[in-house]
C-alpha cells in the first residue's frame, strides 16, 4: 500500500519530489542531529489524489495521519486537542520549489476552548495563551474558511483603540479574551456555525486547505513566472509548535549563511524576540541583527552558528534558516538553499569552489542563467548621481537602480505600465502576495517596512528587481496616494529614483549606466566556456550593438535585421520612393538610394566582429510597414514625396493585408521584387570586399534568406544573390568566402528540410515565427486567449516565452536532422527570442544545434545555459536545477 | 550516346515521354501501316537540354537532324531546299500531354525564292507555290521571328482591297507574288536583314521557336490549368508536308471516331476541299460534315472509315483523327484519343465495355473526375425556357447552359468578371489561344464563326463550360462593343443567355436547373463504388445541401460548418448580442436565444441524412465577423440594439485582430467561452435525440472542436462537452451513440497527432487552413505572391487547389500515423477544399484516410477519383491518366 504520510524521522533528504522541499530538509535536519520541533509530512502525491478524487481528503490518508499524529504525541508527550500538556501544532505547505508567499500557513493548531485554557495553565501565561488562540482563530478562519482577514483587523483596530493600546503588546489578557470572543461571534455570523472545536478536524480542514492552496491564483501566477509544473503538487508539513512569543527568553529569526545580495561569506540574520515568526518576515517590526543574539543569548547563539555551519557544509550552499527560541531553547524550524542575486550567487559559487567544497562543475550548474539579468542591469551614472537629491535611505534590498512615477498599489502601477506604458516604482507601506504583479511591471520597488528578508525584498530579487525596503522615515498614506518625508508631500505621478545597492531614494529620474561586471563573474563564464558546446551569437542590427555583444563573449551575429536600416529618417524617403515606385526601373533607382546607407551599415558591422561569422538576412517584412496608414500622414507624405495623395492612398491600400503575418513578406518579396534582394546582396558583399581590403579583417558574411517554405523560393534566390555575390568577388580580385542559407521558421520548411538543405548552406531556427505558425498563433493577438490559456490550466507557460519542446521542438529536431541527412555539415542556430531562454538553449544543445543567437544583454545567460546544458547532460535526464 | 531524334519508323506508341504523345502516335501509325506522311521526331530531353544549354542547340543534335533529314530525303526521294523535286515539312511542337492551340506550328518549311519556282513547276500551279510561300513567310516570320503576325494581315487586306477580291481565293498568283514580296519587305524592314533563303538554317530556327514556345505565356497558362509538369519539355514532330490546297481534289479534316459531345458510337467529322488544316480548325470557313466526302470521293471516304474503326480499335478508345487529300490520296496526319465531354466520356467508357475492348477497370480510369463536374452544371428550366426568346442558333460546342452579360474581348471580360464579378458571356468572331483567360473567366462562350472542332469548342468542352459556336447569324463588331442579329443590335453589358447543349441563344437572364443524370453515369458510378476504398462525404450546412450530397452518393456529413446558420437575419441579432454580452450569463441569455434556431438546423440535417454519421463543426470564425465594422453600419446596428455608439464601437475594436487567421477564434473561442460549446453540444444532441424519437432514425452525430494545436485544449473541451451531451442522454433514456474528435489543422496539431489522439476519437484533416500555416500563406492575401510563383516556375501549381504532397502532405501522412499508433481504429477524413480535387483524393487514399469530404456537386467526381485511387494503386505506381 503506498504510504502518504512521513514522520521526520523516516524522511530522508533526497526525498524532495515526494515530501517537497521544506519536508525533506526537516526529515534531512532531523537526521543529522539538530533539534528540530518533530512532526510528519503529507507527500505531494496525497496532493495530488486529492484533486483526482474530486478535492476530498479519503479515510486511508486520514488514517494515516491519525497514526501520526499518535506517534507524535508520544513523541512529545502531550496531547492533541485535550489533555493535561496540549500538543499544538503548525500546517505549512511545502512544495518540491521554495515558492516563498505564495502559500498558507496555520500555526497554534490544536487550540480550542478548552485547551487555551489547559495552555494557560501549562504555560503560566494567560495573556500568551489568548494571544495564541487569538491568531490561530484568524488565521484559521482566513486561511480555511476564507473570511476575509481585514474583518478581523478591523475588530483589533477598534479594540486596540478603544483600549488605547498602540501595539497588539499593549493588549492585556482581557483584551485579548475579548479579540477571541469577537473573531468568534464573527465566524459564526460569517458563516452560521460556531468556531470548530474538534482539533483533529481543525486539523483534516488545514490540510485540505493547504492542497486547496496549490491552486489558488497567486500560486498559479508564480508557477507561471518561474515556470513550475502544476503537476508537482505540495506537500503538508505538520510540526509540532514552539513559541518564540512565549515571553522575554523566546525569540523567532530567519538567517542567511552568507550575504544574499553579495555572496560575502558571512551570515546575515535577524531575528525578533517574543515573536512569532510571521512578524520577522511581514515586515511589521523592523528586526534585530543576528549579533545582538550573541548580547541576549550567547550559548544560544554559539548554537545556532554552529548548526548554521552545520548545515552549509552539509548542503554544500549556502542556507536560509529559520528558528525560533522557546525559553531560552534553540530549535531549527527550517532550511533550504537560500535564494540570492547573481552577484552573490556567483560569488557564492566560485567561493565554494575554493573552498573545496564543491566543483567548477557544480559551480556552474549553481547559478540560474536568467538571474545574471540582474548583473547586467544599469546602475546609477556616478557623475548624474552627484547632483541627485537623496532624501531617504531604506535597506539595500535588491541590487540595481530605477527611476519612474510613483504609484501606491499595484493595480495602478500595471494599469500605467500596461496601458500608459509608464516606467513606475511601486511605493507600498508593505507588499504582499497580492501585489506580484505589480512588481512584476514596476521597476523598482520601495517599501516603508519590512527588512531584507520581508516579502518584498525577497520576491524582487528573484525578479532581479531594484528594491529599498524598511524606509521608515517614509510615511506612506496609500489611500491619499501621497508619502510624506518630513514635511514634504510626493504624489502620485512624481518621479522618484530608487538604488536597491545602496538603499538610497532620490527625487526625480537619474541617468543610468551600464554595470561592471565583477571578477566572480568573468571567472565563472569563463569556467562555463570551458564546458559549453553550443557557441552564442547575438542578435544585432547595429555596430553599437554587436560590440556590446562581443563584449558579453558573443562569438558572432545569428541575425542581423536589415529592415530597422531602412526606417531611419534618411533612409526612409528612399525606401518609400522604392515601395511607390511601379516599375522595375524606377525600384532600380530608389534602391540604388540605398545602397551605399546599406553598406555603411554592413561595414561598421562587419569591422565591430571582425573574423566573427555575421549572418544578414535580407528585407523581412512587408511593405505597408514602411508607409503611413492614416489619411491625414498619407497626404503629408505625398507631398514630401511629390506624388497625389491619391497615388499613395491606392499604394497603400493595394499592400493592404487580411492577415501580414502570413502575407507578402520574407522571400516572397524577393521572389516579387528581385532587385531588393540583388540591392542587399551588393550591399553586403561590397561591405565585406572593403573591410577586407581596408582593415585586413577576415569577414565571413552570411547570406541569410527568411520565410523559406519550399526549396524552390530559395534555389530562385540562390541565382538570384550568387550570381550577383559571385560578379562581385571576381571583378574586386578579392577572396571572399561567404555562405548562403535559410530560416527556418516556416513549418513547411522544417517538414521539408531534407530539399531545403540541399541550397541552403545553414539554417537559422526563426522559431518567434515557427511558433506562430505551428501553433497558428498570431502573437499580436494571442495575448488575450494564451491569458485564459493561462487562466485555466490549459498551458502552464507561454510558448512565446519558452520553446514549446513537444511540438514546434518537434519541427526544430525533424528539421535539423533531416538537413543534416542531406547536408552533414550544414550550420545550424537558432535566432528567435528563444535563443536566450535557458530552457530553450538546453533544448537547443540537446537536438545538437551549433549556437544560439540572442540579444546582446542575455549573451552572458546564453552562455552560462549552454554550459549547464552540456553538464546536465553528462550527469543525465534526473538533473533539475531547481 | 544518347539518340534525340527518332523516325517515324524508329519510334514506338509507348515512347510518350520521349516523343510526345503526337510523334508517339505518328510512330505508331507508320506501324501499323496507315498512310502517314514520313518524318521524325526531336525528342522531349532534347527541348530540356536547350533550356539547360542556355536555350542553345547544340552540334551533337544538329548532325541528328541532318541525318534523319538525309533519311527523309531518300525516302520521299525529294531534296530539302533545292534540287528538282523539293522536300518541304511541317515543323510542330508535341508534348506527352495534348495541348491544343498552346504551341506554335510551322507549315511549308522548305520553300525559298528557289524552290518555290520548282514547287510550281513539280505542280504546274503557280498559284498554289505562291500561296504555300506566302503562308510559310508569314508563319516563320511570326511564330520564329516574333513579328506581329496583325502586320502580314494588313498587307493581305490591302492588297485584297486593292484587287477588289472578298477571299484569299480569289487572288491570282500575280496577287500572290506581291504579296510575298511585299511579305519579305515588311520581314527585312523589320529585321533589317532579308528573309532567309537557306532552308536548313530556317529549320533549326524552326526547331527552337518550337523549344522556346514551351514556354511561352498561354503554354504556361495551359499547364496551370492542367496541372502539368513544366518539367516535361516538348518534343518537336518534323514531318514532310502533303496539301490539302492543290486544288479541288484536295482536301484536309479532322474527325472524332465517336461524338465527343454525347458519346454517340457515331463518327464526327468535318472537312474543308482546297484548304489547308489550319482552316478548318481556325474556323474562318465553315466545314461540311465528314458524310459529304463520301459524295466527292467514294474512295477515300472508305479508306478513311477503315482507317478510323482500325485506330479505334488498335487504341481501344475514341480517337482524334487529322487527315489530308493531296491529289486524291489520303494521309494521316496525327490520332489521338479525342477530348470529350463528361456525359460522351461515360457513354464511350461504358460502351467500349459493353463492346468488349475494354474491362470495367479501365473504364473507371478512362473517365477523368474533374470533368464529371459539367455534368452536374445546370440546365435552363424547362417553363422559364418557354417564355424565353430564341435570338440566333448556333452549333452545339459544349454542353451546359448559362446566362451573363456580353462582353467582347478577353481583357473586359476577365475584368467585369474579377473586378465587379459579374457574370460573363464572351462573345467572339472566333476565339484564339490569347482569349484563354477570358474563357476561364466567363460564364460561357459565344462565336460568330467555327465549327464544333474550332478551338472555342475544344477548349470550352475541356473546362466543361457551355459555347456555342458558329452563329452566323451574329454580326459581331468587336471594336463597336456590339453585336447585330438582323436590326436588332445587342451592346456591351446586355444579359444574354446560352444553351451549349442546343446551340441556342436568347436575350436576358434564363433560371437554371439541376441536370439529370444519364444512365451511364449511374453504371460507372455502380462500378466505382464497387473498387473504391474511401468513403465519400460531404460538406453541407443546411437539410437542402444535405439532401442534395445524399442524391449525389454522399455516405455522410463530414464537415457541417455551424458558424453559418448564424448569419441568418433572424439570428444574427442574438449572436450579436452574445457577442457585445460583457458577462458570462448574459452571454447565456442571447445563447439561450440561439439554441432552438441551433437545433432546429441540426434536426433538418439529421432527417436529411438518416443513419448516416454527420460531423459538426463548433463555432469557428473569429467574433468580429458578425458585427458590423464602418462607423455608419456600427450606429445602425447599436440603435438596433438599443446600446449606445461607444460601447458597440467598443466591443468591435477589441475585437480587431491584426492576424485574424491566426487569432481568437475555433477551440480558442470555446476555451474562452466554454458556454457557446455547451449551447451547440445541447442543440446537436438535443436535436439527435428527437430524430432517433420521433423518426426513429439511428442519428449518429460526430462533435467536432476546430483548430487543436494541443491536446490540452481538446482535454479542456471534451470535459465540457461530454459533461453535457452525458448528462443530457441519460435524462433523456435514450442510447445515442455520438463521437468526439477534432480537426488536424494546426501544424502543431499534425506534429502531436498521437497526443491528440489519446482524446480524439476521429480527426478530420482542414487542409485549407493547414496549408496556410504550413506554408505561412494567408489564401486571402497569398493571390498577389502565388501569381509571381506560378509565372517564375516557382511553384508548378497552386497548393490551395492541389493538396501539397510533399509539406502539407507530409505532415497530413505523419498524423495519420501518429494518430494510429495511439489509437488503431481512429476515424480519419479530409474536410478541405482538396477534398473534392482527384490528385488529392488519390493522395487520401494512399495515405490510408477513412473518408474525404467535399462539396455536394464535387461528391460524384470524388467517388470516381477514389476509385481510381485504388485502381492505380493496385497497377502500380507507374500508371498515369493524361
Amino acid at each position: 500500500m503506498k504510504k502518504y504520510v512521513y514522520s521526520f524521522k523516516e524522511g530522508k533528504v533526497h526525498m524532495k519530489d515526494l515530501l517537497g522541499g521544506k519536508g525533506a530538509n526537516l526529515a534531512e535536519m532531523t537526521n543529522i542531529g539538530l533539534p528540530v520541533p518533530q512532526g510528519f509530512t503529507i507527500t505531494t502525491e496525497a496532493c495530488n489524489e486529492y484533486y483526482e478524487k474530486n478535492r476530498q481528503l479519503w479515510p486511508a490518508l486520514i488514517d494515516e495521519i491519525q497514526t501520526q499524529l499518535k506517534t507524535l504525541e508520544d513523541l512529545t508527550g502531550k496531547t492533541f486537542g485535550g489533555g493535561e500538556n496540549p500538543l499544538l501544532v503548525s500546517v505549512r505547505s511545502g512544495a518540491k520549489f521554495s515558492m516563498p508567499g505564495m502559500m498558507d500557513t496555520i500555526l497554534n493548531l490544536g487550540l480550542n476552548d478548552v485547551t487555551v485554557k489547559t495552555m494557560e495553565k501549562v504555560t503560566n501565561n494567560r495573556r500568551f495563551a489568548l494571544d495564541s488562540y487569538r491568531r490561530f482563530v484568524q488565521m484559521f478562519s482566513d486561511v480555511v474558511m476564507e473570511i476575509p482577514k481585514s474583518r478581523f483587523e478591523r475588530i483589533l483596530d477598534e479594540i486596540k483603540e478603544h483600549k488605547g493600546a498602540k501595539f497588539d503588546t499593549d493588549l492585556t489578557a482581557d483584551d485579548l479574551q475579548e479579540v477571541v470572543d469577537q473573531f468568534k461571534a464573527l465566524y459564526k455570523e460569517v458563516l452560521g456555525e460556531d468556531f470548530p472545536q474538534d482539533s483533529k478536524a481543525q486539523l483534516l480542514l488545514a490540510v485540505t486547505a493547504v492542497f486547496r492552496s496549490w491552486n489558488n491564483e497567486r500560486a498559479i501566477l508564480y508557477r507561471q513566472l518561474n515556470n513550475i509544473s502544476a503537476s508537482l503538487g505540495t506537500a503538508v508539513n505538520i510540526q509540532s509548535m514552539v513559541f518564540g512569543n512565549m515571553g522575554d527568553d523566546c525569540g523567532t529569526g530567519v538567517a542567511f549563511t552568507r550575504d544574499p545580495a553579495t555572496g560575502e561569506g558571512k551570515m546575515l540574520g535577524e531575528f525578533l524576540m517574543n515573536a512569532q515568526g510571521e512578524d520577522v518576515v511581514a515586515g511589521i517590526r523592523t528586526p534585530l541583527t543576528i549579533d545582538k543574539l550573541m548580547e541576549i543569548n550567547k550559548e544560544v547563539y554559539d548554537q545556532f552558528m554552529e548548526a548554521s555551519t552545520l548545515l552549509e557544509n552539509h548542503y554544500r550552499d549556502m542556507q536560509d534558516i529559520e528558528f525560533t527560541i522557546e525559553k531560552g531553547k534553540l530549535f531549527m524550524l527550517q532550511t533550504r538553499n537560500g535564494k540570492r542575486t547573481a552577484a552573490a550567487a556567483l560569488r557564492i559559487a566560485v567561493e565554494l569552489v575554493e573552498q573545496g567544497l564543491i566543483t567548477k562543475d557544480e559551480a556552474i550548474l549553481r547559478v540560474e542563467p536568467a538571474q545574471l539579468d540582474q548583473l547586467l542591469h544599469p546602475t546609477f551614472d556616478a557623475t548624474a548621481l552627484k547632483n541627485a537629491k537623496a532624501i531617504a535611505q531604506g535597506l539595500p534590498a535588491s541590487p540595481g537602480a530605477a527611476s519612474g512615477k510613483v504609484y501606491f498599489t499595484a493595480e495602478e502601477a500595471v494599469h500605467a505600465a500596461r496601458v500608459n506604458g509608464e516606467k513606475v516604482i511601486l511605493v507600498r507601506l508593505e507588499t504582499s502576495p497580492e501585489d506580484l504583479e505589480g512588481m512584476v511591471e514596476a521597476q523598482g520597488i520601495l517599501t516603508a517596512r519590512g527588512g531584507r528578508t520581508s516579502h518584498a525584498a525577497v520576491v524582487a530579487r528573484g525578479m532581479g528587481k531594484c528594491c529599498v525596503a524598511g524606509c521608515e522615515t517614509l510615511k506612506v498614506k496609500e489611500e491619499e496616494k501621497k508619502f510624506y518625508i518630513g514635511d514634504k508631500t510626493y504624489n502620485e505621478g512624481d518621479f522618484i529614483s530608487l538604488d536597491g545597492s545602496t538603499g538610497n531614494v532620490y527625487e526625480g529620474v537619474i541617468e543610468t549606466k551600464t554595470p561592471e561586471l565583477s571578477g566572480h563573474f568573468g571567472i565563472l563564464m569563463a569556467w562555463a566556456d570551458e564546458v559549453r558546446k553550443l557557441k552564442v551569437r547575438t542578435n544585432a542590427d547595429t555596430p553599437k550593438d554587436a560590440e556590446q555583444a562581443v563584449k558579453f563573449g558573443a562569438e558572432g551575429i545569428g541575425l542581423c535585421r536589415t529592415e530597422h536600416m531602412f526606417f531611419e529618417e534618411d533612409r526612409i524617403a528612399a525606401m518609400r520612393e522604392m515601395i511607390v515606385a511601379e516599375e522595375v526601373e524606377a525600384r532600380k533607382l530608389a534602391l540604388e538610394k540605398l545602397l551605399p546607407y546599406q553598406k555603411a551599415d554592413f561595414i561598421g558591422i562587419f569591422e565591430a566582429m571582425g573574423a566573427r561569422p555575421v549572418t544578414i538576412r535580407l528585407l523581412d517584412p512587408p511593405l505597408h510597414e514602411f508607409l503611413p496608414h492614416s489619411d491625414e500622414d498619407i497626404a503629408d507624405l505625398a507631398k514630401t514625396m511629390g506624388i497625389t495623395f491619391e497615388k499613395l492612398k491606392a499604394s497603400v491600400e493595394s499592400l493592404h493585408e487580411f492577415n501580414p503575418m502570413l502575407g507578402h513578406r520574407g522571400c516572397r518579396l524577393a521572389v516579387t521584387y528581385p532587385e531588393i534582394a540583388e540591392m542587399q546582396t551588393r550591399a553586403i558583399i561590397e561591405a565585406a570586399i572593403e573591410v577586407k581590403k581596408n582593415k585586413g579583417m577576415d569577414v565571413h558574411p552570411e547570406i541569410m534568406i527568411p520565410l523559406v517554405g519550399d526549396v524552390r523560393e530559395l534555389e530562385y534566390l540562390e541565382k538570384v544573390c550568387r550570381t550577383l555575390a559571385d560578379n562581385i568577388i571576381k571583378e574586386s580580385g578579392t577572396v571572399l568566402e561567404y555562405m548562403f542559407g535559410t530560416m527556418i521558421e516556416v513549418p513547411r520548411g522544417a517538414v521539408t528540410a531534407d530539399e531545403i538543405a540541399k541550397t541552403a548552406e545553414f539554417f537559422s531556427f526563426g522559431t518567434n515565427d515557427l511558433t506562430q505558425m505551428t501553433y497558428g498563433f498570431s502573437r499580436d493577438d494571442a495575448g488575450k486567449f494564451i491569458k485564459d490559456y493561462l487562466e485555466k490550466g490549459v498551458f502552464e507557460q507561454d510558448p512565446f516565452v519558452t520553446l514549446d519542446q513537444v511540438g514546434v521542438g518537434k519541427l526544430v529536431k525533424m528539421a535539423a536532422e533531416l538537413g543534416r541527412s542531406t547536408r552533414p555539415e550544414i550550420k545550424l542556430g537558432i535566432c528567435g527570442e528563444h535563443g536566450g531562454d535557458p530552457a530553450s538553449i538546453e533544448f537547443c544543445h540537446k537536438v545538437g544545434l551549433n549556437y544560439v543567437s540572442c540579444s546582446p544583454f542575455r549573451v552572458p545567460i546564453a552562455r552560462l545555459a549552454a554550459a549547464q546544458a552540456t553538464l546536465k547532460e553528462k550527469l543525465g535526464g534526473g538533473y533539475s536545477q531547481k
